[in-house]
């Protein structure tokens, strides 16, 4: 038997976060049902962040209340515990906390220093625990922050730690702007499996500049076994035509069906959810495996006479 | 010091013959001063194969009296002895000559048995062996088939053997139609290096699938430091927007260049070869790592506030 990939679809909270155009309550749970058609079992849902802050998921409540009763595993991200109290009155069973490794990340980002930020989020983590509802820990930025260059693998680990002595159930390694490379990726996937464990490991890839499939590789090669994902590759940058923001759900579970693993998704229905994707947004959309797969016979045939 | 990869850049060749478009002598030169400012130092230039089978590289001869006294190394694609006969007397240097894996595929392709063809093969080796010229050999199909489906790696490794017993310099290995998957890239290389060396190999590979880079890295952990690649990722099918062919040069040095090898290659230079690309065929091109380094400095300031 195949072993098991676990796919955790962010598209709906990180993908839409960053969409310039609006998508109504509709929207998202059309998104929504087509990837769980399509097989999608896990879905970080939306964020419970002040609604000022991203419009885009204001209605983070009532999409809990419309896909809240579905029978896949939902989590939500919360900012703080403000955030966390929403998302747990609005019946969340897991939330998603983020933490940044740098000193200027977190200064302009929440206005606090990475201890300040620890603290706030080992607060979430401790009152989620108190409630027994679970809890993912983002270590963003732990490749490379925009301001201060690639991070040193050490501080992934001791944050990692923290947040995992504070109860956390899963650390999720985030490459946040994409700008992770390869041996560097090599070196920490490496070194957090030994440390943590495999099973209490996820890797939250962008494919910004390319390199989102060699990374989801080298993690895999590691032995992580849990990778989030983004329909379509929604999350790039708006203004950048072309950009790709998270590794495309499609492109991913493609490479792991091919690769003999399983991941219980349907490639035919998730380029379906693609379609549906590009319908409510009205753009094009989709990972590097899209152009194939729509037009693949031409494809063989054209390619039939080159090496 | 870092170690070395080779790239050899085939857009001039495998790129152009598929494209719609007509580039004349005039483009062609271009775009290799624009590559050979970027530092790249190896070039499949063209083929001489009938002008009425691929009327795109009919100034075979013409592109090698123009570019031929270049520092650099050429090297042109054979499809059989009357071809190398037209490249030697063109003053070409290094030959390659094209055996695909499967009775289907050679049948359909050049009306010859895998037998046949082998046979070809071996006479325009041994005579450019007698004339004192170098020979590439491609496995083409290497990896699948598109009539025949998954190749079996030991078919690949006698033919290899048998051009290198006919005395080929190098055999590079081609995911023709870009349909390899991890795991068996894994086997394929680390076993054709083991019988080999990694010296005498190359890898041959397409991004149709997105998988390109991938491959790539599997191939550089199996010790191969040879890669082809293609401008801009020229060589798709023309009639599939957004399809790529080869794996793009660009996205292949950057992954380098970023995994600590060393190329030789300026990626900022090699960019505005994309561009000089575009300028001459009119249409938008360029690999997965385009979008992101030509507005990079919008994504950092956009991607800050995400894990």
């Amino acid at each position: 038997m195949s072993e098991r990939v676990f796919i955790n679809e962010v598209g709906l909270r990180d993908g839409l976060q960053n969409q310039p155009r609006h998508v109504p309550l509709d929207g998202k749970t059309r998104i929504f049902a087509a990837l769980q058609q399509a097989g999608i079992a896990q879905f970080e849902a939306t964020s419970f962040v002040s609604p000022k802050a991203v419009p885009q998921l204001a209605d983070a409540a009532d999409l809990m209340a419309a896909i809240g009763t579905a029978d896949v595993e939902l989590s939500a991200l919360v900012p703080n515990l403000r955030g966390y109290e929403r998302a747990r009155d609005a019946g969340v069973r897991k939330v998603a906390v983020v933490l940044a490794t740098t000193e200027t990340m977190n200064r302009r980002n929440i206005n606090m220093s990475v201890a300040q930020a620890l603290e706030a989020c080992v607060s979430v983590i401790s009152a989620a625990k108190a409630d027994g509802i679970g809890v993912r820990a983002y270590v963003a930025t732990a490749f490379a922050c925009p301001f201060e260059g690639q991070v040193n693998e050490d501080v992934v680990y001791d944050l990692s730690a923290r947040m995992l002595d504070a109860g956390a159930d899963e650390i999720a390694l985030a490459d946040t702007i994409g700008a992770g490379h390869p041996e560097q990726a090599k070196r920490l996937f490496a070194g957090a499996v030994s440390r943590f464990g495999a099973q209490r490991l996820a890797a939250h890839l962008h494919d910004t500049r390319g390199m989102g499939l060699v990374l989801a590789w080298i993690a895999l090669e590691a032995g992580i076994r849990r990778f989030d994902a983004s329909i379509g590759g929604l999350g790039g940058c708006p203004f950048a035509p072309g950009a790709t923001g998270n590794l495309a759900t499609e492109d991913l579970v493609f490479a792991l069906n091919e690769g003999g693993y399983s991941t219980g998704i349907d490639m035919g229905k998730l380029v379906e959810a693609v379609g549906v994707v590009e319908e409510i947004l009205e753009t094009r959309q989709g990972g590097k495996i899209i152009p194939w797969w729509r037009c693949r016979r031409d494809t063989a045939t054209q390619a039939a006479s080159r090496p």
